[in-house]
This record gives structure tokens, C-alpha cells and sequence, in this order.
């Protein structure tokens, strides 16, 4: 039967590294993963335990942009969080940040459009723009911009939108105010729109991440219940849209996904009111990121922008090795530490790269970095 | 901000009637729900008990095609419903039957490729199609052929693609053996993909339907967990793709999703188990349409296709009028029955139709179709 070119995207690098690392495992090694982006905790047992008071009755559909309870519950997030004053209908519940996603492509671009994704960057952007239809656009960045996008690169690149993620993954950078704000303005002048990834909000260290709602509301924010509320898997996410665009964003959804799981999002209704909890992972992710910063820098592995947020450290391995993905798998092969090779994230010069993510334990990480010392010293 | 065209997509009109509905009971009137196409019955108590066990441990992501063992179960199902010998790798599990329909866009067809629907049919199909930039197009089908389209129609429509359901929404009419045979082959003939919808199959009443798989491997084959096993507002279903596709659904399902709910992807796994209770269920659907056949025969309205399955029977209304929705909206105000008119599944002849839905409580049917042979009576 026929296949589409669209559909033709990347494979995911990390699936082969998760599957070798399975298979390490099988065979009765002891692996350390730091090649995942999940939180090793589950959702807060507080409101596990009330998702399953609500399971007495039947969790039918919702209506299509989410639980009203639950989009009020999220706008007050905005108010404490960041003091903003958002209206509750311009938050829209989604099925992860990925039907985010989906639903913003569909409501903000057209066949073709090009859609600017600073790199190194999470490759499904990439790979969802092109499903769909739409012409994903690299912007290269460096390590001095601290792996960001420029204002100016809107224009050169003619874009008719532009996706940023602060913290972002790989790298765990963030933008602050004025960049966000410059970024904004670019895109407002060239007639583009704007999305702003803040899935990794809330897991953040020194400063507090900066939403593109403090400084526009011409933007599409897309947020997730997957990472700060540590309820992957199941599914539930949101994304706040200007107030012009909530109607069509609402059709749209009605269509795409008829709703969010509905137990997911009684269960991050529950979520949002376990600060305490959630706070503690937030402080295991803390210690593991100056655990991280110092080990890898002892092994010889030093040379990366330290992470405002998220859990990850994306570091440049060029001195190394030319091959990231060879490179991985030795360190797999040798010390039984699973990371992920940079060529997800940019398929130009990802193979200079290695992503590591502190996501897991502490004896993990403690445990990993010590092993990752012994393979650097026994490379010589 | 820029929004975009393939965006722009029809709203749902039964929103609106749900929404009177709603309006009207919360001024404390008693309404019948002929609109809504949810069975009222939730996921069956001894899977809902099993999941509650499994959520004891953090439930992450699965791997993008699913829980292998749902995979599986999946398989099997087919070898004991239509005696299909299936391989597991070739089952997709998906966030819903919508997300089952926006892998298969993405898999099968490029910018702009016509697929054809047969109408009336569920609104929704045409809507994604037209969000993700590809052309739905309208087969006009006639109660003489059940409403279903013709192995002709898709040359003379040069389509790439043929969306058929059966058993159908709106209209419950099912395609045999042939039919669905003739209909594959008309598009393997064309080199259009050929789209099975059977999400209704389970709910079916003197003959039992036929997937797409009886008559050929060159078919994505899709279902869900929303009607028969009973699990609306769960978001799980799955799809069945021929075997050198899916490696390329596999990428495109990481990226997209990275997977469908866990926890629903689990209670799925053990509604399987759960038959003698599902089997009452489907009593219920069976005993309510004989209730509707007759009734609203004796109240006037008789001019439909007996449906073979699923929980609808679609009506031409001409006779009494030339707008449904208006005719909809007098039908609530005067005796409280939520109906939807036919426009959502048909924009051209819609207005001559309506949908009634006997999903609901067989308490219910009773009373509905008495209010509704006083309506017909009381108009003349």
C-alpha cells in the first residue's frame, strides 16, 4: 500500500539506546540510565488516591478543551507561579504536550509553512511539523547564545513561526525576560507565530524560569503534567492561547482528540494541590545537578553550559570522539551507563555531542559518574 | 496572530444541542439524551479493580506501539472474533480512534491528497483531514446502497485514499463480506489506501460484522475501546496496519504520542477479560433498538435503514421539514429530547436528517420515544 513522505521522520536515536540498554539488562548487568527523559517518581499518592475515589463513576468524555475545574485550577497556577492574571478560557487541556502540539500546528499553519526550531532541540518538533504537513526550519545555535535562537534569526529565515523551550532539552538553558520579550517582538514584526515549550517549568534551580505569558499574550504556551507534576505517561498537558484563538483551537480539539484522558485530568486536578511532595523530587533533581556539574567536569567531561533547568547536561565530546553514537555505545558496552547521543537533537553536529540526564536517583547518578570517571581515565 | 486556513473547520452541532441540554436541565427539566453517541455504562468494575492494583507502581511512558502484552491480547482477539491469524507486531495501540486517524494521515498520505468519505458519515474524519492539509471528499451515498459508498466511486474521484465504517455512524449500516472485498480491491486497483473504521464492531445485533482483515492485509484497520469495551474518556484504541508499515508508524506514533495513556492502555488489557459483562451491555443496545425500530416507526418516523449495529438510527425528516436544526431544537423545547440534526455528518442533505442515538438506559428509550410519538402527534 502506499506510504506518505511526510511520514517519513527520523528514527529516535535514544529508542536504540534504551533497547541495547534493555537487552544489557536481560543479560544480568546493572545498567545506570542516564539516557531517559522521565522522572523515575510517579504521580503524588495524594492524588492517586483521589483519582481513585473519583473512579466510582464512569469517566466519560470531557468537553473538548478540558475539565472547567481544572482550566480555572491551571489559570491560578499563573497567579501564583508568575503573577499573572490568566482567564481561564484561554487555557485549553491537551493530551500531553504532544496533542499541544498537534492542535497549535493545525490551528497556526498552513501546508508548507516554515517553523523555526533553534538547535540542538527536542527532535519531535522536527518530526511532528513534518507529519503534518509543514516545512521544519534548524536554526543553528551555539554554545556562547547558550544554545538559544536570536531575535534576528526570524527574518532571515523567513519564518512563519518560531518554537522555543526554556529550560530547553537538550541543553537545560533558559531565556529570561528580555530574551523572551525580544523573541516575542520578532515575531509579532514579521508575522509569525510564537510557541513557547515550558514543559520544564518548575524544574529549575537558582533562577525562576520566565513565561512568555509575562510578556505577551500573542503566544502559544504549551505546558505538561510529565515532568515538575511527574505524571508521565499518562498523557495530560495544556497550552494557553491567545483569546482570538480559542474558538477555533476548541473546534479543532473537538475534532483531533473529542478530549484529554479524562482520568488523567481529574488526577492533575488532584496534582496541583501536592506542592509539597512534588517539591521534594524537585530537590533529588537539585542535588543530582551539582552532583552532575562537578562529576562530569572531574571526568574530564567538562565542557557544557551548566543547566538553569530541566535534567539534563548536553556536553560537547569533540575532543573525543567524531562519532557520538560509537562513543555511546562503548560506554555502554564498557561501564553499563546508557546515554544518548547528540543526532537526535541535531542531526549536523550531534555527533559531537552526548546528552546526559540526571532525572533518576541520586545513588544512580552517584553510581553513573563514578563509573563514567573510570571509563574516561581507562580511555586515557 | 496568524492563524491558518486548514484550521478553519466546521464546528460540531451537536456541541450545541448538548449544550441546550444542558442549559435546559440546569432550569430543572427532565431531558432525554437521543444526542449523545457515549454508551452510559463505564469500564467494566473487574478491570477498574485491576488497574487500581497496577497503579500501586509509577505508571511512565510505555513503548510507542503499546503494552506488548496488549499487542497480544489484541491479536488473539481477532483469531477469536473473526478467526484472523494476526501477528502482534502489526498492532498499533493508539490514544483513541482519533489518534489512531492522525498516524494514518501522517503514514499514508502527502499535502493535499483526496480522501474520500461517504457521506452522511462521522463529522470528524473530514475535519482532521482537513487540519492536517490533506482534501476530504464528499461520496454522496443513498439509502438504496445503505449509505455506503461504491468500489466505483474511487476512480471516478481519483482518490488516494477511502475512509469506510462499518458498522456506520450515523446511519448503523454494515458492509458484508463482498462489499468490503470489492471495495479494497477498487482501491488497491487505484492506488489509494484503503481506512476501515470498525470502532463499532462488538455493537452489532443479528449479523456479525466483518473487519477488513477477513478480505485483505492491505488495509489500516481501526477500532477503539470507547464503545463496546465500554471505555469512553479513557482514550485507548488501536489500529492494524500491514506488516512493511510498521516500522514507519512506529516513528511516527514515538514522535506524535510517544504513546497512548498507560494507565488506559492497562485497563484496556484487562477489559478483554471481561465479556459476561460487556455482553449485558450490548442486551441493553439490542433491546433499545428493537424499542426504536418500532417506536419511531409508530411515531411517524419511519423513514430510515434498520442499523445492523452500533447505537443509531438515522432518519430522514422531510417530510416534516427543511430545517433539522430548527426541528431539533422545537423537539427539545417542547418535550425535552436531545436529538442531533444530520448537518454534522452531511452539509448538503443534512438538513432533511436526523440522528438518534439509543445509547443510553432501555428506562430511557421508553420514555424518550413516548415523548417523541406526543410531539409528532401534538404537531399533526
Amino acid at each position: 500500500m502506499r506510504q506518505s513522505k511526510r511520514g517519513d521522520v527520523d528514527p529516535f536515536i535514544v529508542m536504540d539506546v534504551m533497547e541495547a540498554a534493555r537487552q544489557a539488562e536481560e543479560a544480568g548487568r546493572h545498567i545506570i540510565h542516564m539516557e531517559v527523559g522521565q522522572p523515575g517518581t510517579g504521580a503524588p499518592e495524594a492524588a492517586k488516591q483521589k483519582l481513585i475515589g473519583d473512579m466510582a463513576t464512569p469517566l466519560g468524555y470531557t468537553v473538548a478543551l478540558g475539565l472547567p475545574e481544572l482550566r480555572q485550577r491551571i489559570a491560578q497556577h499563573y497567579g501564583d507561579w508568575y503573577n499573572v492574571d490568566l482567564d481561564p478560557r484561554r487555557v485549553v487541556v491537551t493530551s500531553g504536550a504532544s496533542g499541544a502540539f498537534l492542535l497549535a500546528f493545525s490551528a497556526l499553519f498552513d501546508n508548507d509553512a516554515r517553523v523555526g526550531l533553534g538547535t540542538p532541540c527536542y527532535p519531535s518538533y522536527r518530526q511532528i511539523l513534518k507529519a503534518v504537513g509543514l516545512t521544519p526550519v534548524d536554526i543553528k545555535t551555539s554554545l556562547e547564545n547558550r544554545f538559544q535562537p536570536r531575535p534576528e534569526d526570524v527574518a532571515s529565515n523567513d519564518l512563519d513561526g518560531l518554537i522555543v523551550a526554556s529550560p530547553a532539552n537538550p541543553t537545560g538553558t533558559m531565556l529570561g525576560n528580555a530574551a523572551l520579550s525580544d523573541l516575542a517582538a520578532a515575531c509579532q514584526a514579521h508575522g509569525a507565530a510564537f510557541v513557547s515549550d515550558e514543559i520544564y517549568h518548575g524544574v529549575d534551580y537558582d533562577v525562576a524560569p520566565v513565561s512568555a505569558l509575562q510578556v505577551t499574550d500573542e503566544a502559544y504556551v504549551v505546558n505538561s503534567f510529565s515532568k515538575y507534576f511527574s505524571m508521565t505517561g499518562w498523557r495530560v498537558g495544556w497550552m494557553v492561547v491567545p483569546e482570538d484563538h480559542v474558538r477555533q483551537v476548541e473546534r479543532l480539539a473537538q475534532n483531533m482528540f473529542i478530549c484529554a484522558p479524562h482520568a488523567a485530568q481529574r488526577l492533575a486536578f488532584h496534582a496541583m494541590d501536592c506542592g509539597a511532595e512534588l517539591d521534594a523530587f524537585k530537590e533529588v533533581y537539585k542535588a543530582n545537578r551539582d552532583l552532575m556539574i562537578e562529576g562530569l567536569k572531574a571526568a574530564g567531561l567538562g565542557k557544557f553550559a551548566p543547566p538553569d533547568g530541566a535534567f539534563y547536561v548536553y556536553v560537547d565530546v569533540s575532543d573525543y570522539t567524531d562519532d557520538a553514537l560509537s562513543f555511546a555505545a562503548e560506554i555502554l558496552e564498557k561501564v553499563g551507563v546508557a546515554v544518548t547521543p547528540g543526532l537526535d537533537f541535531d542531526s549536523r553536529r550531534g555527533h559531537h555531542w552526548l546528552r546526559f540526564s540526571y532525572a533518576r536517583s541520586t545513588a544512580d547518578i552517584t553510581e553513573g559518574l563514578e563509573r563514567l570517571a573510570a571509563f574516561m581515565k581507562e580511555r586515557g
